[in-house]
């Protein structure tokens, strides 16, 4: 195999075969394609595509590219849930207790927060004592135990990822429908999953700003999944202003616990119960909405999605006390701010893009993968879109630590927050589901 | 600046500012921006090309990356003539001192052959003792006591373009009219000339196998000549079977010498003249067409370019006896192998690209960048298109040194000659003048 042949075949825009992507992959993965050769056909990948044949060997030569876990023994269906990414979205962390609570296997493999979206790592570590970096015969004693296993991914899986993944983010080579799709799911194949639920967030606060790219990101992902015999359905979801009330990490674990004691804010509720509902459909454990609806209702109010969220959490290293006194046990940053409504009327929207990037300015956030975080620091929301006000009522309160860093989030915020005469017509949140 | 902007910019199809150009290629010389990027980055102008304006800055920034000849203080006016290349393309070799002899100071750099098409410098080289590689003084002395020099360029001209170049061809990114045209460009703007005539090779045995492409690329040339004040003016011509009759490097030196002492195959003749004549026009010197025929016809029949090729070969650390016994003075392999027609009637192809590779395997080019040359092995045309010739009537005469790179020749040139019954119609090898 020759890799200049087989970037100019994509260049000119010629399909690839099975064996010539299963080598490059290979070899990009063991450094006989150099860095130079893959960016040129990234970028050959972002102009030109993959067709679905490619995009299937693609992810199947990243996916053998490391370790793959094997669950075979295990008698309970696996499911995983990813998504996409937004502000405020926590969804994961209440939601797998509650699934799993009722009886589906989620060896879920999260990431770290970047740029103006927060990641699940990131939320559970605020938690005093819990450990994400689990190796194998932990994450393995912990889904045993739990039925739940959070956590990080292992470096043995799909090291092609991690490569190619740094090497798109040094040459414009990000955004890229095949390249993002194969990534996520070559990530998740590697869990030996039998269903896999996806959310596709779009809106000013999502990777997809456009609802048609998020569709064609969603029906990619959802094909590859099928290719590989993973039952696998994406839910689009509205990421225009934060999901629930809260925005950082500390105070985003407290959120979710509210949701697996029965309450939470209602947006919250209506997607994490979306994608529970889609859950336990893919596991073979209930198809009907209602039904599975009413399920997770019962999880999260009887108290038993939090008593097994509080024994992941100790089998993690984590104080479990945390889900009866989160607000004792949590982290908190010393100072409040808080930001106005600049005139009487509706919220119209609440921008969760600027919302996301000044809560990562306050520290709860990264701009470069090196940044620490700051799990006390965080953007409470205190009237979402809809809500009435006056001119001058706080919309937004501000804990942070040092005030530099807030100056610079409430730069980041001017303009945030808009205000009309009329409410915003209410839309659901799930725009619609692909599957 | 930033690099990874200015990728997905030209990813993203937004024109790129002359700063930024300038930054990036600045940078990449530099070794800040790093080859992956800007392996990204020739994938995204392979695809999306680059604007006039673009282009313009792209070769100015060439230009720029190290040291521009200053001949300010020659009175004569600076031209010179560059070929995209061609097989058995020795067109420099009489032309230079033809036109020099007629008062244009040809400050010329040539490249190597590389593949199928064969290299000033590799045939000059077979005259013993002959240097390409000349130091900046040595270089400005043949100059100014020749009017000629006939060099390989300097390291410290334009080394972006090294660099890239050598990123271009392990990235499958050498096909690109704005990177060629501005590869070429820049080395030759670095000339200080106030003329180029360009020599844009079409057909079989040519990099450009397409008209409408080639014509496209003597433009885009044409376009930067013009837009840095030299007058450029580009011929598109015919290579679709080997120009003259011997390809190789010794032998092209002797048919170079034939037409210096006004004899040489007519296509090679026509094709110089040609060229001649434009590079006249451009010099300032003889802008009458037929008048300029008859000036390089006039050097050429009363030997003064052949007495100035001497003179120059002699500056230049070769034998100048060449000129005069060129067969007792140039290397030549010891054995003759011929190839026949395949049958009666006339000539009608042949393949200018199997020749090409041919006299390759016999050892006249080189595969890869570091195979060494033997100037003594060639290919003879005895037949050329349109002759009339009986069955198993030899056509080519391979001189050669090892049997085993014989039989990989003649494996090569199987099909390389068809005949048909009726002669070809007879055309014109300049196809087309542009500028």
């Amino acid at each position: 195999m020759n890799v200049v042949e087989i970037i100019q075949k994509k260049r000119d825009r010629i399909a690839l075969t099975d064996e010539e992507i299963s080598w490059l992959i290979g070899s990009y993965t063991t450094g006989a394609v150099a860095d130079y050769q893959m960016a040129a056909m990234a970028m050959a990948v972002v102009l030109n595509g993959l067709i679905d044949e490619e995009l299937t060997a693609w992810t199947g030569a990243m996916l053998k590219s490391g370790d793959v876990l094997d669950f075979s023994d295990l008698a309970a269906p696996k499911v995983d849930k990813h998504s996409t990414g937004g502000v405020g979205d926590k969804v994961s962390i209440p939601l797998a207790p509650m699934v799993a609570s009722l009886g589906v296997a989620i060896p879920m493999m999260s990431g770290r927060g970047l740029g103006h979206t927060g990641g699940t790592l990131d939320k559970l570590e605020s938690i005093p004592g819990f450990t994400t970096a689990l190796d194998p015969a932990r994450f393995r004693s912990v889904l045993n135990d739990c039925g739940l296993v959070l956590a990080g991914q292992s470096e043995r899986l799909v090291p092609a990822d991690r490569k190619l993944y740094a090497l798109r983010d040094a040459t414009g080579t990000v955004e890229s429908i095949p390249l993002i799709s194969s990534s996520i799911m070559s990530k998740k194949l590697a869990e030996d999953l039998d269903g896999l639920v996806l959310d596709v967030k779009v809106g000013q606060g999502a990777f997809m700003k456009d609802l048609s790219r998020a569709r064609q990101l969603a029906e990619t992902m959802v094909g590859i999944g099928t290719a590989y015999k993973v039952k696998t359905v994406a839910l689009l979801t509205a990421m225009d202003s934060p999901l629930g009330n809260e925005v950082g990490n500390a105070n985003e674990i407290i959120e979710s616990i509210e949701v697996l004691r029965g309450g939470g804010p209602a947006d919250l509720v209506e997607v994490t119960m979306a994608l529970g509902i889609e859950m336990l459909s893919v596991a073979g454990v209930e198809a009907n909405p209602d039904a599975a609806r009413d399920m997770l209702e019962k999880a999260r109010t009887s108290g038993q999605a939090l008593e097994l969220f509080a024994r992941v959490i100790e089998a993690q290293g984590g104080d479990p006390k945390v889900v009866e006194r989160p607000e004792a046990v949590l982290p908190s940053a010393p100072h409040k701010a808080e930001v106005g409504a600049p005139r009487p009327g509706f919220i119209a929207t609440l921008d969760a893009f600027r919302v996301g990037v000044a809560a990562m300015r306050l520290g709860a956030g990264r701009e470069r993968k090196e940044d620490t975080i700051d799990p006390g620091v965080g953007i409470t929301v205190l009237h979402k879109p809809g809500n009435e006000v006056s001119q001058g009522q706080p919309v937004l309160s501000l804990t942070y630590r040092h005030p530099a860093r807030l100056e610079e989030a409430l730069r980041v915020l001017e303009g945030a927050i808009t205000v009309a005469d009329e409410p915003p017509r209410g839309q659901s949140l799930v725009i619609d589901r692909v599957g």
